[in-house]
């Protein structure tokens, strides 16, 4: 089965990382017990790839940092700080520290090994590579098999209108810890930004793609705009989203503040109906058992399940209760 | 007394740091017992510029790595690692061991703090500013009075023609440990790179201008090269030269080993030689007493004492007979 998950951020990483290990489990058992590699090796048959917004990317002291990226790379590299979600564990600060004593606002946490990243990959893309390209190659020294890949190689960036006026995202969301209120989200470069040629053939040869529980506004909608309308077409088999907010609240990060704002009570209800011409599955929280009816009456199939994944174990069976889910049809 | 002390790395950042520790006294001692600011202030009549060699520059991962400037202003801040004489005391090298993991050959030890000044200065220079410039706010953030002054703010790169190949400077003395001969230095870009006006102007008000025992080769001939000939004629005070070969040794670095495959033997009396012409006082180390008499015979007043600047005190103790010497005409 090839499985595409588009994905922002924390709640994204973790839900591609239970994929993951379903995946590593189900090529285990295809194995067998004699450890022959079956004709349709699990390996090939198997894959995963995922998606990544780069809306929220930035230059810090002129390195190029995308936390998306870095967050699903980390989770999936089994770097990823367990206490945060992002940044690397165990990581120190001490580039940071003298930076600070050199003037610099150290608003911006960024880590001294998850300073590596951002160095490389500036070289790389200085070197002339795509973003695509270095992440490949970024992601292939730390081992990890699923393609991580950016939704576009071009310059994309998310800003917010609010009540401090438009704002870089970074700004608002980490500087300003996504205190402003927001009246509209602009999409800078999106009308010339495209997504790239390894997305859409992700795409085209997926059996399902999973909308993980990021952010609608912030972290899959820049994705979603970038993409083509036939990839979430008929033709274009399970398309299944993971609800993020789970009794009313987000269980990280603005999104359900960011519906309020537009002017949308946040429900997992608010979620389908977001995502449902281009949708066929809807994941939903236990806590929000009251609203499936009305999530199937929008045309979905439904999931109830426990989907706050506090430990790596909640990953994996989240992922494959979703597997299971999209293949009961 | 204003002087100007011509320096590479770490040889010229000690005895600059003595100078500043002098200074400093002498300072402290003009003030007198009541604190009263005299009419000349201290600060005002005993200034240090400090030229730096910039010829070993190089880019590293995209930023600008000034091993000399930073040596001299990590010694100058205090902040010098005393065991290496470069980098910064008690650094950590997270950075470097995550770059390791993404495919780095980790040859240039750049540490975690040390690496925030590469940071910060090449944002400096991307915004348009000067080395000069960059210079002048990295080390007024480390509250170091002396101005610390690139030889020059344009491209120059010391290369070494070698068996091993016209090698860069770093490749040759870090990668390769100053292990291949060399027959020959170029200076890359020489022809059109032009000293500054900072160093001209610190040169026009000097009263004494010191060359600190640094390699004569790689570290004071390139200064040495941009300088228009009227800042080191007759006008221009007392120069004195501090020989850094010992013994026929160098203390630190290929100094002596250069002397040796450009067919001089290395000695006091063959660095007094080499800046006859440009100075008029020479100081030596006693171990080389037995040639002070041949390096007065070439029109130098000398100086015979311990130069070797094992401790922070031994700095100071130099730096105070220096200037006790020339002041004594």
């Amino acid at each position: 089965m090839n499985i595409v998950a588009l994905a922002g951020g924390v709640g994204g990483a973790k839900l591609a990382h239970g994929l993951t290990l379903c995946h590593s489990e189900r090529s285990e058992e295809s194995l067998g017990q004699s450890g022959e590699i079956p004709r349709h090796s699990a390996a090939r048959n198997d894959t995963l790839a995922v998606i990544v917004n780069t809306g929220d990317d930035f230059d810090w002291n002129g390195l190029r940092v995308c936390p998306d990226l870095d967050t699903v790379t980390y989770t999936l590299g089994g770097l990823a700080n367990p206490d945060t979600g992002w940044g690397v564990a165990g990581d120190t600060f001490e580039c940071l520290g003298a930076l600070q004593k050199l003037g610099q606002e150290p608003w911006f946490r960024i880590g001294d090994r998850d300073l590596a990243t951002h160095v490389r990959r500036t070289v790389l893309l200085a070197e002339g590579r795509s973003l695509t390209e270095a992440t490949s190659i970024i992601t292939r020294a730390l081992n990890i098999r699923p393609a991580i890949l950016p939704m576009t190689d071009d310059r994309f960036r998310t800003l917010v209108n609010t009540d401090a006026g438009v704002l870089e995202f970074q700004d608002y969301f980490v500087r300003r810890q996504w205190q402003p209120v927001i009246t509209r989200i602009i999409f800078d470069g999106a009308e010339s930004a495209r997504t790239t040629p390894q997305v859409i053939d992700a795409l085209a040869q997926a059996d399902a793609i999973i909308f993980c529980p990021s952010n609608p506004f912030v972290s899959i909608e820049p994705i979603l705009t970038l993409l083509p309308s036939p990839c979430l077409g008929e033709g274009a088999g399970v398309r299944v989203a993971v609800s993020p907010i789970v009794g009313g609240q987000a269980l990280k990060g603005p999104a359900a503040k960011m519906f309020r704002e537009l002017g949308i009570e946040p429900s997992a209800f608010a979620v389908a109906q977001r995502y449902q011409h281009i949708i066929t599955h809807f994941v939903l929280d236990q806590l929000d058992r009251d609203q499936e009816s009305a999530i199937q009456s929008l045309g979905l199939r439904t999931l109830v399940t426990d989907t706050w994944m506090k430990t790596i174990d909640d990953r994996a069976r989240l992922a494959g209760e979703i597997i299971e889910f999209i293949q009961s049809e």
